[in-house]
């Protein structure tokens, strides 16, 4: 089913006002008039709508509202080292298909490259996110932000009930081991909140390392093999997914 | 390190032969006499090798051997539908990260495109998965190749064990139950079989999902976020991974 994001602001009653994107898009559908379509501001649900009275897509009427199915009950946020070509749109898009309420982008001792106009990137990033949002059937549209540093980015990460940071030289503690450690949180909280830091293409540096355990993050290993840096988050937020039942 | 892939008739003693190519590639690298390399040949061994005695990186010599830490304990073939665009290398290259022995492609009644050339096709990707088996540190090169048929396909990955076929219009069971009710066989066998089968970006027909299930495949859901057709099996094996402790 199509589907489009407002803002609760744009819904009033059983009527709901869509933006002059959203209405080029619905005439481009030549919807019949019995068709439906899924509108969602973020509350959790999906409300079923079809065209409202004019027909010419400015307005949906809701004829019914359901629970949106494709947000997990656990909120993840996935702090993505930034990097060059295509991969931060690969990663973007596969953490949004894999259920990510927000993707933070920062800076890190090894990427080969910042952005000097991060926001520029960032609103690229965020379309990428909306695109995504819609052909996979999310509730919400994830956030995509740009820490302002390294620390920065820790810190926000640390606030996570289970803040993992994946790190390569790390031998003891496999993702696996830490997602049991804290099942009993995973499991009770009606919003666990997760957040999986993952570092650019020449890994973390050992005094990030450390900077992140300091401040509370959990350092954990995907095993033997090397993923790639655009892989790594996805498969992270793969594991968390599959391990709370959201996948 | 450094890794090459070699067959097994060309380590004769402490001595490994290797290709043109591979000796090409350790000359662009000038290695350092102390300098060491891995060589494979599939046999489950890491050869850690200096450069042989006349230095061009024609031979190898073999310094010390140990276990592949790359290779899983699960042998698992990923079957994917042909697919068009860049979709297919993303696909092969993260499969291979990920651990899968083997990669084979085939066609399904909703593929965009079925390539008129598969043997071609196949051979690209086949290079894809030796470079990316180097990078990421796998004991072997995971084979890819093109099932003639939908239904050849299925009979090859019925073989397998747990042959998985993942159907986004299954509401019963879930990838996770699936495979904690084969927790059994997928914890004692010391080489057990999985296969995952995905389809084209359109997804499944009912009536390919009907011979697979007559075939003995397993069919299960990923849940309710639609995973386009390069995410899917990426996924699928990533969970496959993680839960047999390969990740």
């Amino acid at each position: 089913m199509i589907r489009f994001f407002v803002s609760p602001a744009d819904i009033s009653g059983d009527l709901i006002r869509l933006s002059a994107d959203d209405a080029a898009h619905i005439r481009s559908l030549r919807l019949r008039p019995a068709e439906t379509f899924a509108v969602c501001c973020g509350d959790g649900l999906d409300y079923i709508c079809k065209l409202g009275e004019r027909g010419d897509g400015s307005t949906a009427e809701i004829v019914d509202t359901r629970p949106s199915l494709g947000e997990p009950s656990v909120s993840c946020g996935a702090y993505i080292a930034w990097s060059s070509g295509d991969r931060l749109d690969y990663a973007v898009q596969k953490s949004v298909e894999l259920g990510a309420r927000e993707v933070v982008l920062f800076p890190s001792h090894r990427c080969e490259a910042v952005p000097r106009d991060a926001a520029k990137k960032t609103a690229r990033l965020q379309r990428i996110a909306l695109e995504t949002a819609k052909q996979c059937g999310r509730g919400i549209v994830p956030r995509v932000a740009a820490a302002g540093s390294f620390d920065d980015a820790v810190g926000q990460a640390a606030l996570a009930g289970l803040p993992l940071f994946l790190y390569e030289r790390e031998d003891d503690l496999h993702l696996k081991q830490a997602l049991e450690q804290s099942s009993g949180y995973l499991a009770e909280a009606p919003q666990a909140a997760v957040s999986v830091m993952t570092g650019p293409a020449g890994g973390f540096e050992p005094f990030e390392a450390e900077r992140a355990k300091a401040s509370g993050m959990v350092a954990v290993t995907l095993g033997a093999r090397i993923l790639r840096c655009e892989t790594a988050p996805v498969i992270a937020l793969a594991v968390v997914m599959f391990h709370t039942g959201n996948l």
